[in-house]
């Protein structure tokens, strides 16, 4: 099976080393990498398994190979490659061109040991700073804007530009914390607020992935069990809870993405809020924040497998007042899965 | 003329809105602005000139509108929309297509005052990030790491998260200076380095970049005069600020972009040190950190003309020994240039 890679992430995993300006083939049983000027040495000295190629038009030198080798079909993936960069590649050869979305993503579903290893480094190293933000809130959170917890967060997850975020964190207080994918703002904390906390950070280029809802006071932790003063967000923390630990049973090998949502949904809806659960309840976790298997409840083909990582996160949403998610990491065993 | 965007800064420069899923079309008279519930709300307070659609098919809702009004041609830019993403507009409409590489920042290429305005004040709060980091260099930069320092440059040119960054800043020392795209490392700071700050805020979605390169002691500064102890660091510093003078002088309405890359080029050739200028003279800056016009010798085309902002950037690179670089951003007045 030939194929052609273009993405940071999917180069990565084939050989180890990627930069912002490659094209990647695999031709036959021979890897070609190719890049310009400014990396190839730092390629050579990193890329074992594939030969490097120095190369001042990348698409020429791919489309050389292409001729010289005389590939008939190669596969690559369409939502890696805009029409401008395809066109170069695929026009003036014969080769046939065969798109297969998510190519990279399909090999990476099932991680290997050293896979599952980094990751949950990153998610150990997460966990340790949500503990460390947590101090941090205590202390000096109150009357900080979202956007100054924000800074402060991301400067003890990353331990000061150490390691790098999986994405810019949310840091959401009340009716922010109803809007999925909140942006920070002057908005400040004050005693009794809601605060809701999605980040993760990235070790050896592998993601974590967690969220936390908590109330803010003298005594905030980020650990599971939370109380409320206000019964309406106990009540729905509850519900978030019981949904998020019912899905994580239900994750073995041989049942379907499908019914792990199902089994989150079904307590979020039996509670009377299924219409504010506006997502799905996971997603796939490594070298990208978003992969490989969505855990919604149209995914109806996905058979779960062991050693998959995905997130299971519920969430309740209630327009303008506050919303709740609660996230963890899973690895897939032999017979359940362990939450990392 | 029809056209039908996707990209953040080319939507945004269209109705003063954008999120990360919307399709924006201009037809004859009319446009309109696609997005999911999430943002329509948002979208319909902000957007005054274009209709705002909630759609769960964004595609789909956007073919319907090219097959409503009959659409028989429609201009897009092949850079920004994905092979996958092209298919599911373009299929099943009649339209026929036109690809135009770069349309949005071919309008956006003459600024308004408006549009300067907002540019010199990112490039003003950039300014100040690096007189405020030469003081704190001073007073505790020594034996910080490149990453350290990256961390602390962040802190201050985003205020604590108040403004974001133009992109992730360069922070590099001596021979890392030699790689025009460094990433921070965990070498440290000593008494004597080189060091070289690449860096830019954005004001209201516009951006800033600026580079300043230089001794690092206990009176480091980055003005643009600089003394450094090596006679071969002094000599190409020297060379670099001459090459940039040299291009900044070039700068009016009426000169061709290769002429001003030319001009920083001669000087830094007549020195000999031609063969390590490895990169254009400058870029376009306005609500992407890179737009038109480049300024390089390839450039044979694009003619200067008022209202144009873009970098200054010369910049010698010794291999294993160090760097340096210097850049301003001009806009282009009625016969020269204000240095911002």
């Amino acid at each position: 099976m030939n194929y052609i890679l273009k993405n940071e992430n999917a180069v990565y995993y084939e050989c180890g080393f990627s930069c912002d300006n490659e094209i990647f083939l695999k031709l036959g049983d021979e890897k070609f990498f190719i890049t310009d000027s400014r990396y190839a040495l730092e390629a050579e000295e990193k890329i074992k398994n594939a030969l490097v190629l120095e190369s001042k038009d990348l698409n020429k030198t791919a489309r050389e190979l292409l001729r010289k080798n005389k590939i008939k079909k190669i596969i690559y993936d369409p939502k890696d490659w805009s029409v401008e960069d395809f066109k170069k590649i695929s026009e003036k050869v014969k080769t046939n061109f065969k798109p297969d979305p998510s190519f990279s993503q399909k090999k990476r579903v099932i991680k290997t040991k050293e896979e599952i290893e980094l990751i949950k480094k990153a998610v150990k190293i997460a966990k340790e700073g949500f503990e460390e933000f947590s101090a941090f809130l205590k202390e000096k959170g109150e009357n900080l804007s979202e956007r100054e917890l924000h800074f402060e967060l991301i400067k003890i997850l990353t331990k000061k530009g150490e390691f790098d975020l999986s994405f810019s964190p949310i840091v959401a207080i009340n009716e922010n914390a109803a809007k999925p994918h909140a942006l920070a703002s002057k908005k400040a904390l004050k005693n009794g607020d809601l605060i809701l906390i999605d980040a993760g950070v990235k070790y050896k280029r592998y993601c974590s992935d967690r969220t936390r809802t908590a109330e803010f006071s003298d005594h905030i932790t980020f650990q599971k069990e939370q109380r409320f003063s206000d019964k309406k967000k106990q009540k729905i923390y509850d519900t978030v809870l019981k949904a998020q630990e019912a899905a994580v049973r239900k994750v073995k090998p041989g049942v379907k993405a499908c019914e792990i949502d199902k089994a989150a949904r079904e307590v979020i809806e039996k509670a009377g809020f299924g219409k504010y659960f506006v997502h799905s309840t996971g997603h796939g976790v490594g070298l990208d924040i978003h992969e490989l298997p969505t855990i919604s409840f149209k995914n109806q083909e996905t058979v779960i497998e062991e050693n998959m990582i995905f997130t299971i996160e519920p969430g309740i949403y209630l327009g303008k007042e506050f919303g709740v998610r609660i996230e963890d990491m899973v690895a897939v065993t032999k017979d359940g899965c362990e939450i990392l």
